[in-house]
C-alpha cells in the first residue's frame, strides 16, 4: 500500500503544527485558560501534581492505550492485568502511596483500563464489615497482592433488591463451618469484576441460615481459585460472563457454589457474629453501610461520569471548528460547523452541563465530608439527606451525561461513529453508569420518597434538612421577568426552578394522598404515582444544580475573565433546562408564553456568545492527546491525517481473511468465463 | 469447569418449555396474534412467504450468526463474504430471483450481515446514471459477480454537501482519458462499504475539469484492484478504515487516486457526456437523481430502523415479564418488572412507536409508488413533497427509534448491557441510521425549507401539495376536551398536533421575516432560526404520523380484537407525545393546564391497559429466536439458562491470556513469602 506523502497531503501543515482553524479559536479566548484549569483542579498546586502523574503514566509504554480500539476482549484483559501489576512497581518507584496527593489522579490517567479494581472493593468491604481480627488477617495479604479479591453480590436474577438474593450459607455447628450453595440458576453470582478470570478470593453475599432459621444477607470470604495453579476450588464453578458493550478489560464473572465449606471465622463479623454454639449476635450500627453506598455513588461521579463527559465535549468541539461543511454565506469558503446554530445548540449546552456537574460534584463532596465527620462522632442525622442527594444526583448526572456524550458523538457525523474518534468507547462506558451502583429509576424513587416525606413534614411545620427547607416556603406568584435580559438574572431562573420543583413535589404528594383517601392501598397508590415521582425528584436535583452553579459563580474572583464566562455558562445551563422543559414552567402560568419566548431568545443569544470561547473552555479541561485517544480531539486538530494514519494500523489492514477462500475463487471463476 | 445440571438449575423447567411467567402473558391476549402478524406483513400470503424464506435461511448453518458477539472484525468480515457467496448458490437452489416475492425477506432474515451490499448500490448507480451502452456492458458483469463494485462518494472532509467534494477528474483530450486525483487528504474517499478489502471496481464521484474549467460533480467507473491477484491497481491507495461502533462485517474503506487514467467511456453518461473533442453535453433531466435519494431514505426505514426497533421491543418486553424484582405488594413474591408503572412508561410508548412507524412507513411507500408512476410519465410535480417527506421522516423515525432502542437496552438493567442480550448491537447499528443517507439535522432543515415555502404560498392563497394543505386552514381556537376520556378521541389529539405544527411553522416563518425586515441577510436570518425550524419540521412529521395512525385504525376490520388494541396503541402514541412535549401544547393555551392533567391521567391509565397485551403485541412481530439472537428475548423466556450457557462459549472462557505471564508470578511470589 502506497504511503501518503505527509507534507503534501496534510492540510497545509505537518503533524505537530496546529491546524490554523483551531489555532485561531485559541487566540481570541476571553479568559485565562490556565487559571480556569487551576480552578477546576482546586488550585494550581493540584494542577501541578496531576500533570506530573499524567506525565509519569503516559510516558511509560506499558500503560499505553493506543491500540485498544483494535484489541479483542482477551487482549484488553491481558493488558489490564499487565498494567495493574506494573502499577505496583510504578507507585513504589515514584513514591506514590494510597494516601498521597497523587493517588486520585492515577486512575484518571489510566482511563480506568486497569485490572484489580474489584480487589479494592474486596479490601474496602473487609475494612468496613470485618472485625479487627479479620482486618488484621486479610488486609495485609490483599494489600501485598498475595491474593486477588473480588466482591460477589449481584446474582443472575437479583440486582438492586438485595433482600432477594438467593445464595445460601448454612451454619454447620458440628464442623463450625458455613456451607455455601447456589440453590438455583437465578442465584448464580453474575457480573462481579476481577472474578471471571483473576480472583482467588471473593466476598460472597448470602442468606445466613442457623438451625433452619434465616437471618438475612451476610458477607462471607470464600476462596475460589488455588493460589498454586489457579484451578477452581472444589465445589466452585466460575468463569467469564462474556462480551459487554464496554469494559472489555474487566473480567466480569459468574460463580456457583456447591456445598462449599468455609470456617466460621470467614463471615465478616463487625456487625453480626455467629457464636460457636450457633447463637446469632448483632452488634454495632449497620447505618454505616448505607454511608458506604452513598460514598461510592458520589465518588463515581468524578472519574466515571465527569471525565468522559469532558472528554467528549473536548473531542466534539475541537472537531467542530476543524470540520467545514456547506456555505453559511454565499461566495465564502465552507463554514466551520460550529458556526451553525444547530451545532452550537447540540454541543454548548453539554459543555455548560459539564461545568454545572463539576460544581455540583464539589458541593456533594463537601456535604459528604461533613457527613463523614458527623458520623465519626456517632451522629447519623445527615444520613437520610445524604442518601437522598447521592441517589438522585447519581441518577440525574449519569443520565444527563450519557445523553450528552451521545449528542457529542452524533454531532461529529460519520467520524464520530469510528472507534478512532474515541467517542463510541466514551459513550458505551458512561452508559453503564446509569445501571451500576443502583439503577437510576430506583434511585430517583428513593430520592422522591425522601422529598415527599420532607414535604409532609415541612407542611406540618416540622424541621427538615437544609437542602429541602425551600419546600416549606411555597410562594404561588409569577415570574417577574419583563424582558429577555431579565432571564440572565440568576435570581429569576433559580426561583423558577425552585417553583417547578415545589409544584411537582406538592402535586404528586397530593395525588398520592387522594389515591389513598379514595381507598387505594399505599403500595398501589405509590406505584400509580411513580412516573410523576421520578419527575419530581429530577426537578429537585435540577434546581439544586442551578442554584449551586449560580452561587459558585457569585463567589468566583472577577479577574482574568473567569467569572464572566462562568456566568454565561451558568445562564446557558439554566435557560437550556427551561427551553427543554417548557411545559413544566408554563403549566401553572409561573412563566407566561411571552416570557417563554424571552427565554428562547436569551438562550439562543447565549449560544453565539459562548461559541467564541468554546475551544478555550474545553482546553481548560486539560486532557492530553493520550488521555483523549481520539483522532478528532487531538490538541493540534490534524484530524484527517490522524484518522488515515491510525486506520492503516488496524488489523483489518494486515491481511484479507476472505481472499484466498472466497474472493479468489469467485473472481478467477469469473475471469475464466471471459 | 463443572457443567451445570440443567434439569436441576433451570427455573422449574427445562429448555424448550416456556417459562411460566411468560406463558401466562400469552394466555390472556385480547386479540388474535396471527391476524395481527398478517396485517403487519400485508396479508397472510406474505406471512407464509416470509416464514419460508426465514426458515430456509436460518436452517442453513452457513448463515448462522450465533457466534457474532464473540467475533473480531476480521472474522465478521470473512463470515459476511462467505454468506454473500453462499447466498448466490442458495437463491439459485431455492428458485428465488431479484424480482420474486421472496427477495425482500432475504436481507431481513440475514439481519444484514452479508457482504456486497454496496455492490448493489454500484449496480443501481450504473442503471440510473449510465447510458444504455454502459448498462449493457457493466450490469451483466456485476450481476454475475465477475467484478465486485463499490460506490465512492463520501470523502474524509466531505459528506452531505456534495458540491464540496474535492476529488478531481481532468479530461485529457490527447489520450481520450480522464485523469483522477486526490488533491489533498480531505479529498480521500472514506467510508464506502465493500471498498476496504473486497471491491475491484468503484464509482468515483469527482469534479470534472475540461480545458481547465470545472463542470461539477460527475460519476466515473474506476478499477481499483486486479481481478487476477487482487493487488491494488497503479496509482491506487486503498484499505479499510478500521473499527467502528458496529458494521464489523462491512469493509468500509478509504481510497486515494494518483494520476489514475480511465477511458472516456467510463464517465457515467446518461445525463452528461464529454465528447471526444472535449465538448460537454448535458442531456435529459437530473431530477431523477433526487428521486433516487428519496427512494433510498424510504427504503432504509423498514429494514434498518423498524426491524431493530421491533426486535428491541420484543427482547425488552419478554424479559420484563420474566425478570422479577422487589415486592410491589408486601407479602407477595417479587413482582414482574413490567408491573411497575415506571417500566411500563419506558417500554410501552416504544412499542406504540414501532406500530406508528410501521404504518407511516406504509403511507410513505404508497406515496413513493405513486410518485414513481408519475415520474415515469415525466411528471415531476410530486418531487418536492416526496423529498421533504422522505427527508423529515428519515430523520424523525431514525432519531426516535434510536432513542427507543436505547431505552429498551437500559430498561433491561445489567443484562441489557451484555452483548448476549442482543440489545447493544441493535443500538449501535440503528444509531448509524441517524448519520448515513443524510445527517438528520440537515434533513430536517430541508423539510423545514419546504414547509416555510408552502406556508408562505398557502398564506398567499396559492395551492400547496396535499400533505401540507392543513397550513392553509389555520384555526386559532382551544382544545374542546372536557374530561380525560375526551383525550381518547383521535379527533381531539390529531387536531392538537395539527395546531402545534401550524403554530411552530407560522411563528418561525414570522421570526424569519422579522429578521430579514430588520436588515439581516437572508442566510444569517435562516441560521438564526434553525433551532426553531428543526422543531417545526419535527412537529409536522409528528402530526402526520399521529394522523396516519388514527386513519389506519379507523379502516381496520373490527373483528378479532385487532382494531381495539391498535386504537389503544394509537392513543398511547399520541398522548405520550403530548406528555413529553407539554410545553408545545401549553404555550399558547391551546391545551390548558387542567386539560394537560387529563392528558397525563389518560396516558397513565393507558399504560396499565396495554401492559396486559404487551407480550402478544411483540409476539406479533414474529421474530424467530435466531433472528433475535438474544439471551433475553427468546420465545421460551429461559433467560438465565441461556445467558449462562452462552457465556461459557465465549473466547474469554477458553484460556486465560494473563495467567502464565502475570498472575502466576504474582501469586507464586506471594506464596513464597508465606
Amino acid at each position: 500500500m502506497a504511503l501518503l506523502e505527509t507534507s503534501k497531503y496534510s492540510q497545509g501543515s505537518v503533524l505537530g503544527s496546529v491546524n490554523p482553524d483551531l489555532a485561531s479559536e485559541r487566540q481570541t479566548a476571553s479568559f485565562c485558560v490556565e487559571k480556569l484549569t487551576a480552578l477546576l483542579d482546586g488550585g494550581a498546586e493540584q494542577t501541578r501534581i496531576r500533570r506530573a502523574v499524567v506525565e509519569a503514566i503516559q510516558s511509560d509504554p506499558v500503560f499505553s492505550s493506543e491500540n485498544q480500539y483494535f484489541q479483542t476482549q482477551n487482549e484488553r484483559y491481558e493488558a489490564a492485568v499487565r498494567k495493574a501489576v506494573h502499577l505496583q512497581k510504578k507507585m513504589h518507584e515514584m513514591g506514590w502511596t494510597e494516601n498521597g496527593p497523587e493517588y486520585k489522579y492515577i486512575y484518571r490517567a489510566l482511563s480506568g483500563d486497569v485490572a484489580f479494581l474489584l480487589h479494592r472493593v474486596f479490601m474496602r468491604s473487609i475494612s468496613v464489615l470485618g472485625s479487627d481480627k479479620q482486618i488484621a488477617k486479610w488486609i495485609p495479604l490483599a494489600a501485598q497482592l498475595r491474593l486477588i479479591g473480588s466482591y460477589a453480590q449481584t446474582e443472575l436474577g437479583h440486582g438492586t433488591y438485595l433482600q432477594g438474593l438467593e445464595t445460601t450459607a448454612i451454619f454447620d455447628i458440628a464442623t463450625q463451618e458455613f456451607i455455601l450453595n447456589t440453590p438455583k440458576i437465578s442465584a448464580m453470582k453474575w457480573w462481579p469484576g476481577d472474578m471471571g478470570r483473576s480472583a482467588t478470593h471473593t466476598v460472597v453475599f448470602a442468606q445466613l441460615y442457623i438451625h433452619g432459621k434465616c437471618y438475612g444477607i451476610h458477607p462471607f470470604i470464600v476462596q475460589i481459585r488455588s493460589l498454586q495453579d489457579h484451578s477452581l476450588c472444589p465445589g466452585i464453578t466460575a468463569g467469564d460472563i462474556g462480551p459487554k458493550m464496554n469494559f472489555e478489560a474487566i473480567d466480569n464473572g459468574y460463580l456457583m457454589l456447591k456445598n462449599v465449606r468455609i470456617p466460621r471465622e470467614n463471615m465478616l463479623s463487625k456487625f453480626c457474629e455467629v457464636r460457636p454454639d450457633g447463637t446469632y449476635v448483632r452488634q454495632g450500627s449497620q447505618k454505616i453501610n448505607y454511608f458506604t453506598m452513598t460514598a461510592v455513588r458520589i465518588s463515581l461521579i468524578s472519574d466515571e461520569v465527569l471525565t468522559p463527559l469532558m472528554k467528549a465535549c473536548t473531542i466534539a468541539i475541537r472537531y467542530s471548528v476543524v470540520r467545514r461543511q456547506s456555505k453559511l454565506k454565499p461566495g465564502e469558503q465552507e463554514a466551520k460547523i460550529l458556526d451553525y446554530q444547530t451545532q452550537q445548540e447540540k454541543l454548548l449546552p453539554q459543555l455548560a452541563a459539564a461545568y454545572a456537574f463539576h460544581f455540583i460534584n464539589n458541593y456533594l463532596q463537601e456535604l459528604f465530608d461533613r457527613g463523614y465527620r458527623e458520623i465519626q462522632r456517632k451522629n447519623f442525622d445527615m444520613l437520610p439527606e445524604l442518601h437522598a442527594l447521592s441517589s438522585g444526583f447519581k441518577a440525574v448526572i449519569t443520565h444527563h451525561s450519557t445523553a450528552a456524550v451521545e449528542i457529542c458523538l452524533r454531532a461529529c457525523g460519520g467520524h464520530g461513529y469510528s472507534l478512532l474518534s474515541g467517542l463510541p468507547s466514551l459513550y458505551t462506558k458512561i452508559l453503564a453508569s446509569c445501571i451500576y451502583e443502583g439503577e437510576n429509576t430506583i434511585l430517583l424513587l428513593q430520592t422522591a420518597r425522601f422529598l415527599i416525606k420532607c414535604f409532609m413534614a415541612a407542611s406540618a411545620g416540622q424541621p427538615v434538612p437544609p437542602s429541602v427547607t425551600y419546600l416549606a416556603a411555597v410562594k404561588p406568584g409569577k415570574c417577574p421577568a419583563k424582558n429577555k435580559s431579565d432571564f440572565l438574572s440568576p435570581d429569576i431562573y433559580t426561583e423558577a426552578y425552585q417553583h417547578v420543583a415545589v409544584r411537582l413535589i406538592s402535586s404528586t404528594a397530593a395525588k398520592l394522598q387522594d389515591l389513598i383517601q379514595s381507598g387505594a392501598k399505599k403500595y398501589d397508590a405509590w406505584n400509580q404515582c411513580t412516573v410523576q415521582l421520578v419527575q419530581a425528584a429530577k426537578a429537585h436535583c435540577h434546581y439544586i444544580t442551578v442554584k449551586n452553579f449560580a452561587e459558585t459563580v457569585e463567589k468566583l474572583e472577577t479577574k482574568a475573565g473567569i467569572q464572566r464566562i462562568m456566568k454565561h455558562l451558568c445562564d446557558l445551563f439554566a435557560l437550556h433546562g427551561i427551553f427543554l422543559n417548557t411545559g413544566a414552567f408554563l403549566h401553572d402560568g409561573y412563566i407566561s408564553a411571552a416570557q417563554m419566548d424571552m427565554v428562547t431568545a436569551s438562550y439562543l443569544d447565549l449560544l453565539a456568545v459562548i461559541r467564541k470561547d468554546a475551544v478555550p473552555l474545553v482546553d481548560a479541561f486539560d486532557f492530553t492527546d493520550k488521555s483523549l485517544n481520539s483522532a478528532l480531539g487531538s490538541y493540534d486538530g490534524q484530524v484527517y491525517q490522524r484518522l488515515y494514519e491510525w486506520a492503516q494500523k488496524s488489523p483489518t489492514n494486515k491481511m484479507n481473511p476472505a481472499y484466498e477462500r472466497y474472493l479468489k475463487p469467485l473472481l478467477h471463476n469469473a475471469l475464466s468465463k471471459l
